[in-house]
């Protein structure tokens, strides 16, 4: 396994492996690997010659008062996972390698990054956006895996691949659960016991919600009422937003008929967690 | 000589000649070829193995009252101009092929984008980035050539290839003029017989202030005050914006001894005329 710190080296690399005839497969990270990301590299493996994998945590998509400086970092832990799973590259660059003294070129995927989580966190999306069509630009690759968990992010680099005329498929996989189920994600380290125990709530209300629709419950805010419901019985929640949408447009929906989406965030303490479910005619 | 129209077809054939191993250089233009992209063309044919011409007048680039309806358009004239250099494909897109419904992501170069053109024509950068960068991801070039002419242009276009890690060389070709100096432009045709007359003034005031500057003025408002003058003798012209900046940052300089640019902008009636001159500390 290569680790690649250069920006140059890691395009000449790409190069020669598309000469080589070759497909390129790439999982873009911040690190901290999780069996989510675990499950996006294994689908790499499956589906093309060579996997890239990157580990940057990107400045631009936090905030000043988020948590870049804390973030969890472990890069031996981290090369260990990918060496057992035949990554063939660590794209490992430097925040000076990605972003040169005054850079000042974005990406905007206008309309889906201003709801939901860019409500939130104006300007994340931004970050990622121009992080990840800068990686793109790097590795080169004929496919791209993303996660479910993050489906407004998974939305909006679908948008900009589509919308930029990027020659990149965009591969969207699915939500991986700890076993009472909540969404593996780096920040549930920075749980308190507490909040751990409650945190599967999330869950364990979207899959309530789900029930309900497929019982024939169509109406979204009688929906959101029960998932809102059952989680203020965790006395620790505190709902960030909650909201059902169309899952390509993320506007909301009228009714739930239409493949519609629940999307949550939820603060446990400080930690902001979220999750989604899609809501499906039949299951 | 190939003319593709689709996005997917250009992409695909730029693949093949990357695999082949082929050098490919890309000369955008929004077509009414005249000598100034010839000559980029010309250099692109010296320098590459295969050269590639997109034709493409790009709607996001004029503000409603521009002239995108007008803007001259002759297909069958640039593909025989085209064919006699020696182009190896005409990428020329129909506006649904490289909008699509919906299109919503934007490519934006702040600081260099505001200033000067961006002044007076608010957005028309970002409209040039976006389809530069599209047209980029379409292409796939190794080296694309933009002319000195357009300078505001060929520096935003340098700093978003760098920003967004851009693996292309931008290569920046001289204005190329008219016997009497007027710089070549699409846009020329518009002029009628007087302002044609009065119009090779513009390149004389900026000869005239390289010159006072040669001979030790490095005093901005001087040269700006001699230029206004030549300016005002013709009396067409209105000048839009006239400027001594530096030559990286585009910011107004206070000497002229650090190779700075001198940009103008100058109304013909109703048709608006840019052009530039480097100084540089010796001839």
């Amino acid at each position: 396994m290569r680790i690649i710190k250069s920006v140059s080296e890691m395009q000449s690399y790409a190069d020669s492996l598309r000469m080589a005839g070759n497909t390129i497969g790439f999982v873009p990270t911040m690190g901290a690997l999780h069996e989510g990301h675990l499950s996006l590299i294994r689908k790499s493996i499956e589906k093309t010659d060579k996997t890239i994998l990157s580990i940057f945590v990107n400045p631009t998509q936090f905030s000043p008062s988020e948590d870049f400086g804390k973030y969890p970092r472990d890069f031996e832990r981290d090369e260990k996972l990918a060496e057992d799973l035949n990554v063939d590259v660590i794209f490992y660059p430097s925040k000076e390698a990605i972003y040169h003294d005054g850079h000042s070129t974005y990406t905007i995927v206008e309309g889906l990054s201003a709801q939901l989580e860019g409500e939130s966190r104006p300007s994340h999306f931004k970050g990622v956006s121009t992080v990840v069509n800068k990686l793109f630009n790097i590795v080169k690759p004929h496919i791209a895996f993303f996660g479910q968990k993050d489906a407004q992010q998974a939305l909006i680099i679908k948008k900009m691949t589509a919308d930029l005329n990027l020659d990149i498929d965009i591969f969207v996989c699915p939500t991986i659960r700890e076993d009472d189920g909540l969404a593996m994600s780096s920040r549930n380290i920075y749980l308190s016991p507490d909040s751990r125990k409650q945190a599967p709530l999330i869950h364990q209300a979207l899959k309530e919600a789900e029930s309900l629709h497929l019982n024939g419950e169509k109406n979204p805010e009688m929906l959101i009422r029960k998932i809102t419901d059952t989680l203020n019985s965790a006395p620790i929640a505190r709902i960030d937003y909650l909201s059902i949408v169309n899952s390509e447009t993320l506007l909301p929906v009228e009714s739930t008929n239409e493949g519609a989406l629940v999307v949550v965030a939820v603060f446990f303490e400080k930690t902001r967690l979220i999750d989604n479910i899609l809501l499906t005619t039949s299951k």
